[in-house]
Formats: C-alpha cells, sequence, structure tokens
C-alpha cells in the first residue's frame, strides 16, 4: 500500500509486480463435457493477465492441481501453457538474492529457480507451493514428490515451501518445519517469500504451538517485505482442524492464505497483529458452496519497500453460478399448497430455477456490458452453475434430483446436480452455509454434496471401516491403517498401505528385537504393547509420535490457549539462520525445542518493539459494512486498534441471506496508482450469490436479489 | 556403413553421429529394493554416452518408460536426466528441413521440435517413437496422449511417428496410417527420419497389407538417407502377431526395430530386400529370458550420405544376468539319486546356483579387467541376476521357489524369482526359450514367468472372463470390452472401460434411431445384431470395423501370402506428398485405397530400377558364424544375394546352449572409424550366456561355459 502521505509514485524499477492467484484445482471435474475445461481455461488467462500487467512473477499458494495425481491431459495441458506464456524474451528484472541451488534436484547441476538456468529463457517466473490436493506422496529414491515437483524439474515452475518431512515420517518429525525463503532484490525493494506447503492442520497447529516452525529470516529482516505463504484451513472445522489467522510471526508483512475458495482478496488486517492477510480464493468453483459464488479475482500485488497494494482483477473465464436455498415448508405455507402435492413442488422448484438461469444470465449481460463500456471485449457466453438448496423438512417423498436436473440440460453447466435436499434438523441455515469452500469434499457430513456424492463418501469410509474390523488387525493400528487406506483411496497412491505397513514392522522389530530369549507368546505381548503405544502416538501426537510423554499431552489440548502462545523461531537475533552470507550459527537446539516447547507455554517471542513502525502502518485498511460504497481506505497507525473480524463471524455473516439489499451507488474510478485510496469493488462479507457485484474493480455497484425465503 | 572401395573418411560436417538405443524401460520394477535403480542408471549411462561420443542427436525406438502411467518418480528422474544431459551450449549443426510445426501441440506457438525453440538452449535433441508400453492412451480433448507427448511438450524430446488414430477410433480408422518425417540435414548428408510408434501387430499386418501405411516422402527421395523407426514384434507369435522383416518399402535404407529385447545391433540384411534391419534390444532386463542375457549395446550410427555405419557400445551399468536350464530327470540320473528325494535335488540346485554366481562373478571381472586393460574406468560390482529353469517331469513334489531363493538373499539380486519350474510337455527346449523378451508379459503361457507372476495373470485374466460371462452383456460385446478392461488393468488408464461403453452405445443408437416405430422386443433385437456386427467387425477386421465386407475376408488371412504383396504409399511419383514445398498434390484418394487395396492383391509398387545402384550398396554385410573373429565386412553390389536370416533360424540358434565352445581369438582392435572393416566384439545369434564376451567393441573373445545338460 502506497505511504499515507500523499508523496510520489513508488519508482516502478523498485517495485515489484507480481500476479496472485491460489488454488486453480486443474483438472476438476475434466471429464464433464461442460465444465471439463473451466479450471484450464481460466488457468490461461491468469497466464494471460500476468502477461498484460507485465508482471515480475506470478505467485501461486497451492492447489495448482485438483488431482494429487493429475491426469495426463491435465499435465500436458499445464506445461503447454507454462511453456507458453512463461517463456519468452522479457528480461527478469528481479534479482535473486538467496542460493539458487536451495532445493534443486538432488544430483543434478541445474539450479532450483527456474530463470537462474542459462538454458531456459524464461520471462515471467512462477512461484508456487504445494495445496492439500497436489501435496508431496510417495517415499521412493527421490523422497515425496508432487507434481509441482515434475514441473519443477522441468524448469516450468519454481516449487516452494516443501516441506521436507512427509507427515508420516516418525524418525524425521522432530525437526520440525524449516522455512527457508526465497529472497528476491528489485531495485531497492526488498523480498522474502516464506512458502509453507500444506500439511495436515492438526500437525501445523502443533508444530506452531510447539514452536517448530523455524523461519529462517536474513539478519535485517525489517529492510525486507516478508511475505508468508500458506494452505491450511482458515475457517474452524474443529479444535485443531484450522490455522488460527494470528499465529505467525510478526515479522511477516503479508500473509497469502490458499485452501480457502472464497475469494477475499482485500487484505484484512488481524487483530494483534501487525500482518495482514490476502485470500485470493479459488480461481474455479469445486463446490456449488456460497463461498465459491464470491466473484472470482486475481490480483496484481504490487510492492515497492515494506509497502505494498493490492488490485484485484476479476477474471473473465469464470463460470456464472447463482445458489439459492428454499424451504418448502415455508414456500408451501406461503403460496398455499400441500407439502404432499408433489407436482405442485415439482412445479415450484421449476419456477425457481427458471428464474435463477434468467438471474445468472442478467448478472452475465451486466457484468459484460460493464466490461464493454471500460474497453474490454465481450465476455463469452456460458451455461450458468445453478445450485438450489432444498430444505424438504415435512416432506416424505421427493423426486429424483438428476431426473429433475435433466429438464434443464442445455441452460444450465450442472443438471445433475443442480438440486440438494436436505432435512434441517439444527436448522440453522447460517451455520449450514458455511463458507468454507474447500474442504467439504473430505466430509460426509457437508450439506453441499449431491446424494450421490455423499454415497460415494460414504462407502469407501464405511468400507474402510468394515475391512479393518474384519481383519482384527493384530499388529497394525486402525489409525494409521485408516489414513493410509485414505491416501490410497483419494490420492491414487498405490504404495501407501505398503510403505505404512512396511514402516509400522520396521518399528515394531525394533521394539522386539531388543531382548530375543523370550518365547512367541511374550513376542505377541510385546507387539501389543508396542501397537498400543503406536495408537496413542497416533492419537495425542500424530506429527509427533516421538516426541516425549509431556508434550503430547499438551499438544492435543484446544486451540484456546494457543492463539497468543505461537511463537515462531525467526533468528531474528541472529541465533538461528542457516543462510550462507547471513549468519553461520547454528539453529537453536532441536531436541531442547521438542522437549521443552510443548510441554510448557513457549514465551511469546513477539517484539513489536523492534519494528519499525513508520514501515508498518502504511497498510489498507478496510471500512467495513459500508452498504453504499465499498473504499478500502489507507490510514497511518491505527492498526491495533483496528475492528478485528473473526473468522466465525465472517462466517455468519457470508451465511446471512440478505434481504433485498439496495443497489450501491458505484464508486468513483480508479485512474492511476493512487495512493491513501485503492478503489475495490467488492466486499468479502458479502452474501454468496453477488457474483457480478465485483465484475470490474473501478465499480463498486452491487446487487443482490432478494432471496425466496 | 563406409563405401568399399578405400577412399578418405567421409568428412566429419557432412556425417550425422547418432546415439541409437531403444527399450530403456525406465521404471521397470522400480520398487524392487536392488533392482530398482537399473533402468534409470543405464539410462543416464545412454546419455553421458551420447555427451562422449559428441553425437548430433539421440535416436531411441520406443519403451522409453516401462509403464504407460510412468510413476512421479520415473518421470521426474527423466526429466531431469533429460534436463541435465541434453540442454546446453553445444551447437546443433543438424538442420531441420521439415516443418519445425508438424506434430506441435495444438494451440500452442511454440514447436515440435525443441531445438527449433529459441527459448530452450538444447544442446542434444532427443527424437523417439512410443512403444507397446508407454503408447498413448485416453481419449479427452486433446486427443491419446503418452508420457512422450508430456516430455515433448515440455520441451525435453521429440516425439515422432505418433499415430492419429487410435485403434479403437471406428471413425477414423479408414485413413490407415501417414507417416511424416522429420527431415535433416547435415552438410552434404540428407536424412529423413520415419517413426511410426507401436500399434497392434494385427493392425500393423491390416495396414501394410491393405497398403495403407502412406509414408510422406520427398521427391528427391534417393537424395536422401532414410531411417524407420518400428516397434513391433520382430518375432513369430501367431499369424498376425508379428510383423515380417520384409514388409517396407525399399525406399527405406536402415529399419531401426524395437520392442526385441536381444541385442541384434549389428545391421542385418533382409532377403530380397535392400534395406537393413538394425535391432539394438533393450537397455535393461525385464524378463529372464535367453534373448536378455545377451550383452547389452547401443550403438553409435553414422550416416554419411546414403551410407552408415554402427559401432557397438557395450552398456556398463547392466546388471550381469546369468540364465541355465537343468532338467532334474536327467540329472538325477546322472548323479545318481532319486527324483522323490527332496533333499538330493535341493542340494544339487545349491550347488547349481552357486556355481552360476560364481560364473557371473568371473564373467563381469573379466569384462571390468578389459574395460580396465582398454583404460576405462572398473565395472562397478552389482549384484547378478540369475535364473535357473529347472524341468521337474517326473518329480512329484519341488520345494517353494521363493523359500529356496531365500538363501542367496544379499548375493544375488533376484531372489525371489531366480528359481523358476515348469514341466515338459513338448519337451522342445529350443523352443522353449525363445528369444523374444518383451512380450511375454503378456502372455500367461510363458515358461519364463514365475509362479506368481503366472498367478497374478491368471488371475486378472480369469476375472475378467468371469466377470463378463456372469454379467450376460446383453449390448456389450465381449472383445472390445476385454480389450477396454485390459487396457484398464495393465496401461491404469481408468477411463477406458467409461470410453469403451460409450463409444458401443452411440454406434448402437445411431443404428437403432433410424426408425422410431419400433417396439422394445425389436429393438432387442436390432441391438442383438449391432452387437453381432460389432463381434463380427473385431474379429475380422479389428482395426478396420468399417471397412467393407470384402477386404476383412483377406484381411484375416495368413501371414504368408503378405510378405511379397507388400507395398507402401510412398509418394515417389509426386502424388501423394503432404510437404510444404515438396508437392501440392493431393495425397491418393483414401476412400479408393480403402477399397481396394484389401480386395485384391495390390500391385507391387516397389521401384528398384529408379534407385541409384551404386548408393544402394554401400553397406555393411555380416559374415556370419565366424567361430574364432566376428567381423563386419563392407561390401558392393550383392546385397540381394545375402544370406537371409530367417526369424526363426534366429530364434532356433539362439536358443541352442552350446557346449563348451573354445575361448575366441580377440578381434584385432578399431583405432579409427575404420572404412572398409569395423569389428564387432559380439553376434547376436551367439548363445544368451555370453554377458562378458562383448565387453567391448575392440576384442570380440567368447567364452561359453559348459551347461549342465
Amino acid at each position: 500500500m502506497p505511504p499515507s502521505t500523499q508523496g510520489p509514485a513508488p519508482s516502478p524499477e523498485d517495485t515489484f509486480r507480481i500476479l496472485l492467484a491460489t488454488d486453480n484445482h486443474i483438472g476438476y471435474n475434466e471429464r464433464d463435457p461442460i465444465r471439463g475445461q473451466d479450471s484450464i481455461n481460466t488457468f490461461e488467462e491468469i497466464l494471460q493477465l500476468a502477461k498484460k500487467h507485465n508482471v515480475d512473477f506470478i505467485l501461486l499458494a497451492g492447489d495448482l492441481f485438483h488431482e494429487n495425481k493429475p491426469s495426463r491431459e491435465s499435465l500436458y495441458k499445464t506445461i503447454a501453457l507454462l511453456r507458453e506464456y512463461t517463456m519468452g524474451d522479457k528480461p527478469v528484472s528481479v534479482e535473486l538474492q538467496s542460493d539458487p541451488d536451495e532445493g534443486k534436484a538432488y544430483g543434478f547441476t541445474f539450479p532450483a529457480i527456474n530463470y537462474e538456468d542459462p538454458n531456459l529463457n524464461v520471462g515471467i517466473p512462477v512461484f508456487s507451493i504445494h495445496g492439500n490436493h497436489d501435496d508431496p506422496q510417495g517415499a521412493g529414491v527421490e523422497g515425496a514428490l508432487c507434481a509441482l515437483d515434475v514441473l519443477s524439474v522441468s524448469g516450468l515452475l519454481n516449487y516452494m515451501g516443501k516441506i521436507d518431512l512427509p507427515v508420516v515420517d516418525v524418525e524425521a518429525t522432530n525437526t520440525g518445519i524449516a522455512v527457508r525463503p526465497i529472497l528476491l532484490r528489485k531495485g531497492k525493494s526488498n523480498l522474502g517469500m516464506y512458502g509453507i506447503g500444506n500439511v495436515k492442520d492438526a500437525r501445523m497447529h502443533f508444530e506452531l504451538r510447539s514452536n517448530r516452525v523455524r523461519m529462517f529470516m536474513p539478519r535485517d529482516k525489517d529492510n525486507w517485505f516478508n511475505l508468508l505463504l500458506v494452505h491450511q484451513n482458515r475457517v474452524k472445522h474443529g479444535p485443531q482442524e484450522f490455522v488460527p489467522e494470528g499465529m505467525f510471526d510478526d515479522s511477516v508483512d503479508l500473509v497469502v492464505w490458499g485452501h480457502e475458495h472464497d475469494c477475499r482478496i482485500i487484505p484484512e488486517p488481524v487483530a494483534g497483529k501487525s500482518y495482514y492477510i490476502t485470500q485470493p480464493g479459488s480461481s474455479v468453483a469445486t463446490s456449488l458452496a456460497d463461498g465459491e459464488a464470491i466473484t472470482k479475482h486475481v490480483a496484481l500485488l504490487t510492492i515497492h519497500d515494506k509497502e505494498f497494494q493490492i488490485e484485484p482483477l476479476p477474471l473473465r473465464t469464470v463460470r456464472p453460478f447463482v445458489i439459492e436455498e428454499v424451504v418448502l415448508s415455508e414456500v408451501a405455507e406461503e403460496e398455499g399448497f400441500d407439502l404432499s402435492d408433489q407436482i405442485e413442488i415439482s412445479k415450484f422448484l421449476k419456477a425457481k430455477v427458471n428464474a435463477l438461469i434468467v438471474k445468472a444470465e442478467e448478472e452475465w449481460q451486466e457484468r459484460s456490458a460493464e466490461i464493454v463500456k471500460e474497453g474490454g471485449e465481450d465476455l463469452k457466453p456460458m451455461l450458468p452453475l445453478i445450485r438450489l438448496k432444498v430444505e424438504t423438512t415435512g416432506v416424505s417423498e421427493m423426486s429424483n434430483p438428476i431426473r429433475f436436473g435433466q429438464e434443464f440440460q442445455g441452460r444450465i453447466a450442472n443438471p445433475r446436480d443442480m438440486l440438494v435436499f436436505h432435512r434441517a434438523k439444527k436448522s440453522s441455515r447460517a451455520a449450514a452455509s458455511k463458507i468454507a469452500a474447500d474442504e467439504p469434499e473430505l466430509s460426509i457430513d457437508d450439506p453441499d454434496l449431491t446424494v450421490s456424492e455423499k454415497l460415494a463418501k460414504v462407502r469407501v469410509a464405511t468400507l474402510v471401516k468394515e475391512y479393518l474390523s474384519a481383519q482384527e488387525l493384530q499388529l497394525l493400528g486402525e489409525n494409521g491403517m485408516s489414513d493410509a487406506i485414505q491416501m490410497f483411496v483419494e490420492k491414487d497412491d498405490i504404495h501407501a498401505i505398503q510403505s505404512h505397513v512396511n514402516k509400522l514392522l520396521k518399528t515394531m522389530m525394533t521394539g522386539v528385537q531388543a531382548n530375543e530369549d523370550i518365547d512367541e507368546e511374550e513376542i505377541e505381548d510385546r507387539l501389543a504393547r508396542v501397537k498400543e503405544q503406536q495408537e496413542k502416538d497416533y492419537v495425542s501426537g500424530k506429527a509427533n509420535s516421538k516426541a516425549k510423554g509431556k508434550g503430547r499431552a499438551k499438544a492435543n489440548d484446544s486451540d484456546a490457549q494457543s492463539e497468543d502462545s505461537m511463537m515462531m523461531e525467526v533468528d531474528a537475533e541472529g541465533a538461528g539462520s542457516e543462510f550462507n552470507g547471513y549468519s553461520d550459527d547454528e539453529p537453536p537446539k532441536k531436541t531442547a525445542v521438542k522437549k521443552a516447547a510443548p510441554a510448557k507455554k513457549a514465551p511469546v517471542k513477539k517484539a513489536p518493539a523492534k519494528r519499525a513502525p513508520a514501515k508498518k502502518t502504511t497498510r489498507g485498511k478496510k471500512v467495513v459494512e459500508s452498504d453504499e460504497e465499498e473504499i478500502i481506505e489507507i490510514d497511518d497507525d491505527d492498526e491495533d486498534e483496528e475492528e478485528m473480524i473473526k473468522p466465525t463471524k465472517r462466517t455468519n455473516r457470508a451465511a446471512v441471506l440478505s434481504q433485498s439489499q439496495p443497489k450501491k451507488a458505484p464508486a468513483r474510478k480508479k485512474a492511476t496508482p493512487a495512493p491513501k485510496q485503492s478503489q475495490i469493488s467488492f466486499q468479502p462479507a458479502s452474501t454468496g450469490r453477488s457474483s457480478r457485484a465485483a465484475a470490474s474493480k473501478a465499480r463498486g455497484k452491487m446487487v443482490v436479489d432478494d432471496d425466496s425465503d
């Protein structure tokens, strides 16, 4: 963000220009004849935007691929697109300051960073961490590998934030997570990019709380803009099933948060912290949940010295999506028909869907018109995604939703899963339509899953359970095995189970070998004990199955206490840098950290006093809840007093189905990179249905239609 | 080969230098803790040889990958190796004469040939066709894709010889196979490379006989050295389960034959034809058959004008492999023990294996010593592959071969499948130990499969059969479905079955839709007829299910008549070139070819009179069966009179277990690229056990130990 005092615009030669995007989910639904190319088309649009906006590089925050093993077609097309758009004569004006060989392929001479390779003519480097969909799997000679490794070794993408240690590697887990940045310089600006690829939330939680996430920062870290990339749950799914926003170190200036699919790309402050969070959201809707209906954007992120600015760029190739919910019992009362009258219900639902199609078309045309007015090209017409959630409490029998959808073939993109039925138990619609748009795929309870989706999930889960109980697994614990089977099923990792069993056997043999003079019964006894221990370890520590007992107990506590106790092993005091040229000192002794940290509350090490306040205060503050106009105001010196928007609050707000909001007046048109004010056309907390609202960054007009209820 | 008259050596600036290899089978057995890295290690050695011998490019004839979907690790490592060894500043002195965009990725601007891309600094281009293991699968938006497509679009390999039409694409098969060459020029030499990736032998047979393989040659094709790459069975497996050697057009100068794993890299003449065949063989043993025990080589192929020369280069990283067969009944008689005496049998077998291990070690050390003598580095010691085939006729019970093998853990590379038992029915050992080393993987009857391998195969095959009969497939024919399931199982193509069913349904609906006024029974009748027709088509034509009836009958004939009737649609008369710059004429009408060709014997179109005899006669002729020394002699004008080595004969010769041959005298040392004579250290027809015999090209010494029988 520009400084608050209206000074001269920052010089371009000192300003990083970054195309920010995430969760492209290439390959999502690729066999679908209508939607199959959506993800790849939008990825191409993002590459085009990068070119158009003349960025220095592209930054992605995970889940580039939807499948852990992308189809050959997805891989092929992605590679082709990267080669097409990111190779070329455009000079890269960003100097790499960190070691270009850091993270390079073992045993090879070419560097890890593609534009440092003299054999490749890279115009726009791409940097990415992995997500939960495309995380490293397997444990061959090369270690766990992910699809990004393949792109990286091809020289087409720079994979960062690889966690060295797979979760299941018992031997290695005591080292925590080491984060080595990519350090870049452009003119007088310094940028450190710290990537942490996705790990299970429970583990991330544990590592953060245990003070085992060590960020290796240069000694003069305050002269750097420190950007952190994560790909975790931000919305709470359970005590440890998310990462609290405030858990990161204060040396960080901006967190780019991947994984959550709703676009909240406008930076949001974090209570008690000096950093902001930007959550670009996915570039394709992978679940038809409310959050996915928020108009999708990527952003042009510019960084000058310690200041940054985000200009959201709406995506043109994202399929229009309208979502709505009806409660049949209420409708029946209003319209005066009986809940047992299937014909009336069907008639009503058809009318509803037709109205939604019209609404989607209107929104699309309006958006297109706006774009044309601004000199852009007409939007290509696309069949819309329609999701009608029907609360069927009180209705004894409903018609087949798939058959119902067939009538709309050729008019909507998703006839097969347009309609979903659910019965309200707690009937809290606000809670039901939660924003979290990505994680549902793993949860059977998710109300947004279609019946067949649920069936598929249930079957696998049930099968696994039944299979395991039928086996009476005498040696192998169910928990680890369950994980392995899940990996086998969902990540298509055919060796997951084998690897798991091998590892367990090894551990058990080590446990038994100590004394060889024991009879068979005793062996079984011991094995049983080892197994028990394994299971215990799994439950309490999971990521830390070798940690001492004390630590484990704490690690399992609720997250309530952890939000403040979070501390990162930043080598601010010059104690822990492993960088060449920064410091030769050893990092803090790992064993000491391991034993002590989980057992007692780690000392809070944030050192706000050390930071130059002048530099920290030039960020954007959102004036929230302005009904008429949405403007990002740039303010000085008040970040700590800013209203904190708690995740839960956001969730609720997003879920509230707004009633007939008036059209908002258009905001002023943005001319040049305006200091002090950047006008933004959308607000993350608005309802999920305003897909046209953020059609352009210049116009903040927002129309939210009346809902049916 | 150099001209027979000892003229001056061909000028290097006019001479192509090509590293020739094939069937690298990267990823073969990659989970094996001992052998897992064998294939990739040897592939690296091949890349190193390419560098060492300063070649213009590398030429591969298929099956670069063992799995149709290579593991991530294999893909990663292969990409890394290609980037490491083939990118670089070495100037490429080979000019591309054909269209660099021919075959490029649809919708992209980068060229198909990597060294034409200004963004890539390619030092040693790699060209490859696909094999049967890594052939294109699937039918997405991009069409069928194979692993080579991924490498190709990455800019790391130039994939040639892709067959546009998948076998199962009923609509498209009437166009035959079009072969568009890659045309290269180096100084005054012109090289046309015609690649035909693997298709099922039956189809290739049909296409060749039906005159539907159209090679698009430049008009002045006689000024070009025409090299054809194929990847098919060369050894007869059934009437149409191979491609006869003499089936190719006489415009071809050299055929590089992939797929067969035994190294017959020394060019062999073909009776009645003016071309030679070189069969490099695999660079890793994927089945423990006799053919795989022939010492493995790649070659330096040099081409000057219409002359070529092949210098075999022995591979250092190939694991030593010793194979032997014992007939227990004979042994028992000789040694005087009873066939029911398991202890004696076991004792004998152990002694035998121990002897084989010693033999392998001796051979290895001898080879290593030779290499050191010539200034090379010591060979790295490797555990040997041992295969002992045991004929158990008359023995009632044998011990478990896997348990037996455990005793040799740590001493051999393959303890689990070292021993194979079989009972001689026809007892023709010569026939049993056939050379064909690749295909066995698909055949349950193969005597070289281990019991567990067989079991695995039987189970899949049986399951498929049982499943299909249980379904009483009313609409879907078994044949196509069987293929689809096989693809699903063996190629890991999860959509094979779905695609097949979809296509069939489409066809059926087309067949039924014509008249809508029919009742249900009639529909079933019609469907049954459509199904019947489908099945018939499959059996008779397979590749040509849309061809007219007459053609189909012919296509199913035995191959006896086809060897001579083969003719290729070479546009020698300027009728069929689709090349820019060569001719603008249309190719021969496809429909005419389709209808006429299969029905009657196609006129033989080879035009030997048009070829300049002086240019055709400068090839190598092997003086076969020289026991003391093996020398390739270069002769003039006698190619048509050359002794033809029939495939069956070769097979038998290779299978004869030679008795205690005397050591061969070393051949003269090769100093410079010698015109007139090139000394070769091995002979493909020698027994399968001379793995050290061809240790270096300079020494032809060959020791074959006495066999047990």
